[in-house]
């Protein structure tokens, strides 16, 4: 069912949507929209194996925040956007105040549409060695790593394998794992976040660089921040023919197709202002702080 | 007619003919085709006005070398490109012995595939300031300066104007301006070159950034070195279902399209390859050099 | 007399002292030293030809802003950092209203001491492109153009020659050239900055790849804003002698010399730090804004 | 005794016997000299308690090749490079066939000086996947993985820390630790490598970033590759001062220095170049591949 390909679980849920032949509520599966801070945030939560199996990903919850407004620049849009994003997050973490974080970026830093993840952890506020130097001066943080695995055609070794040797020295309480994905939706390229309490799974994102990384791999829950940077370039084309309701006959578009992946000619700008997002929103749920003050201290 | 946007002139020859309704001669234009170190070469050559209003671009010449067979790395892929495309630009170049280039690199260098302008002529033998401190040295190069002007969103000055500006100095007997261009056709993006003798016209190109370059503004013969790294998303679009024998109605696609224009996933590795095919061919066709000869001068 | 190599007007003050058996007067030069928004600024003017023969450098004034606490971070140091320095430059402005300016960063953008001219002008708010197309929404604004000429063994051009060509294109009231420096005192590397309404002159700075820029040469007057990166690694090692009471023979010092030139080995994060001030301050003489309103419209 | 701060065993050396009152042999120590591919290199051997406690680092062999003719680029000036650092560093690996290595990049890709190892290490061959995925294919190569574990301020986590985590996972016979060093001497100033089998020691360095990775902490052997890219201001002026038969009191110029450690103002050419170097050498040493093979598999 889900041959047009999507890292987003929203759009897991309108695929099936659009291929139900009836309007049966799709069983499993629990979603619910509503704003936060003045973007749409869509949560679908998995519930059991009914909807794993019509949605093709894990039981848990996966908020997806609607960023389109954010490009209009809307007043305080870039605080707003941190907080939409950074509430989703703080409610999958661990609850304990003295919980400590691994953030590790994901994808490939000399590839722009997969660098989000690396980009990413350049804003995160890294606090543990401060912590373990001065803990009371630092009494009020908890304590944060960061880690930049790289990608398997230059280290030779798997990320999950690499994230896993860290784990296992630094043990987080949790693992908060960015990276870029594929949207189907051309509206979402660029233009939502997802996360997610599930982790990373192989078989998707834009470099294909991925084993899992989840709390069976790593033995800690695994918190994953997705950006869509890509979209598959048939997928990109069927989803234009649909929005002018031309009917289409899918299976014929992709026989042959070469698996062209594209992204937005403006990339490098759409990624480095994206970073910024995530690595604030980290920021925001990890610790007790405001977007000013999180500006401050990283100056 | 030519509502499927292209910088290639010889994909406007296509669309011409996909649209006459008879097998017409394409009038005013001669276009021919061979091969040339292997890769696919085509001349497209606007003799009159005709031509030019079939085409909508100027009388002159237009040559694509086809670099699909590049990425599968054959025998000698990179020196046999550099000279398909060396040999199609000495071509076009005045004949005098002493005669002196400036290469301008367009685009921006931010924006990863507008950035094969300056990319390029990192890779570009500059031999102007040597000749004039050490004549008798260096007396078997061609004088060669080389320019990136920027943008105007970041200079405030238009490209023309800047290229003018040095043009006026510098007395160069020939421009060769390299730049970002987009393509239609889906195989042709980051897999051909467009050599042309008639300069770069305002309205196309990735970053739209570009007012007339040509011998009436500048003064001196201009060449022209485009690389094709984006495509309009309708027009590939329009391009996969076309491949796979679906009528369309392309005028519908295109209604309240936001003009997305994309590019390939890969395209840092992608342009940076090209980059050093462009700039090797242009040491090439100015200089009396081979492959290894240029790789040793730039070490 | 100056062996000491400095491109500081005030170092050459201090050199002259220091060199001169009684306490005679400095001849033709004028030097007042007073704080600005908590920064030590000493004003040099060179009066007449006196002066410019003890000092070897024309008839002038020449501001430098000791930044030396600038890296302790004390309360609004780089605001009040961007005042002291922008006061200093807008005094030196032409009083015109509606005068223009053209911004040049001068120096090796790949090399980072040298760098420091190129990534100031990434800050510069560049205004002449929006009121040429939107007059009336930008009335406030003063048109500002920015150009980075790159250096001669790269163009083979000479930034001079360079530079005006752009200026006689684009013909504003003003250059204002930003350019790394040779410091003499260990203590002004990269804790200083230099103003001077006199323009560049040829064989100082980094480089060493500047002809003169300046009222002669271009036509127009040349502000200067230089930042002290390097140092020669004997006057380095005359100063840390000197420092500590030691006599030393510097001539004997400076025999056989190869002339290695030196910078810190945190320059990377100096030279950024250092632009971002340049770029703002510059903003800040030529519009009328305060820092925050710049971080607005830079972001 | 060892005032004068530097990384080299060599120069250790030389300044225990310019502190020697006699001509005294320096105990527990063999020191060699010859030529290797036209570089002199020089090997010292630390045999004993009394060679660590003369020189201040652990038993074990450095071997640091001298580097200063490379920069005149005499004929083959590269591949000889690659030969004589890598022969030494040869030597030092586990003899058998099929060993495999983790090559770690150490220091602060931000920090143009300290970002040697992680620059080196893009230029290593990396095979542990491909020899996992196509043993047959691969079968003559040596196993090798890469890491830059990235900087404690960035990280949070120790570089040791990160490093032992990861050799818990991939298991190498061999760590090749590539890191940026301080000298004393000028002209050893990013013209010399330092190859050892002690390891990396903690407290040196450029961005003293280190704990001790050896075979102690990471429980196989440690290869260190070195590059100087830094020296201490002082210990400059006073070598300065030195070469030119002058006497001076170092403890006074030491006296309130704050320790400002400098590099050359070319930097970023040095470690470019310095980086490639390194990178081929580890590979040659390696592998068993002369430097045009290389060359072909990195392309």
């Amino acid at each position: 069912m889900l041959t047009k390909r999507t890292d987003l679980a929203l759009e897991a849920c309108e695929l099936w949507r659009e291929s139900a032949e009836s309007m049966t509520r799709l069983p499993g599966v629990r979603s619910r929209e509503r704003k936060s801070d003045g973007y749409p945030v869509t949560r679908v939560e998995i519930l059991d194996e009914r909807g794993e199996e019509a949605l093709g990903r894990p039981v848990g919850t996966y908020v997806t925040v609607d960023l389109r407004t954010y490009w209009k620049r809307g007043a305080d849009y870039f605080p707003r956007a941190v907080r939409a994003a950074g509430r989703a997050l703080k409610a999958m973490l661990p609850e304990s105040e003295n919980a400590s974080a691994l953030v590790v970026g994901l994808g490939n830093a000399d590839m722009t549409p997969d660098s989000v993840g690396p980009s990413a952890v350049r804003h995160a506020l890294v606090t543990r060695h401060l912590l373990a130097s001065m803990p009371r001066q630092f009494a009020g943080f908890r304590p944060v790593a960061a880690f930049c695995p790289g990608v398997l055609g230059s280290t030779g070794v798997e990320t999950a394998e690499a994230v896993r040797g860290l784990v296992e020295r630094v043990r987080p309480s949790a693992v908060i794992a960015i990276d870029a994905l594929a949207a189907r939706r051309r509206s979402r390229l660029c233009a939502a976040l997802q996360l997610s309490d599930t982790g990373i799974l192989p078989g998707s994102g834009v470099g294909n660089h991925r084993a899992a990384l989840n709390r069976e791999t790593l033995g800690v829950p695994v918190l994953a921040v997705g950006v869509p940077t890509v979209v598959d370039a048939v997928t990109l084309a069927a989803d234009l023919l649909e929005e002018r309701g031309q009917d289409i006959d899918e299976a014929a578009l992709r026989d042959g197709h070469d698996g062209l992946t594209v992204t937005t000619f403006d990339i490098d700008a759409q990624v480095k202002e994206l970073a910024r997002v995530v690595g604030y929103c980290v920021n925001w749920a990890l610790q007790d702080l405001e977007v000013d003050d999180i500006s401050a201290l990283l100056a």
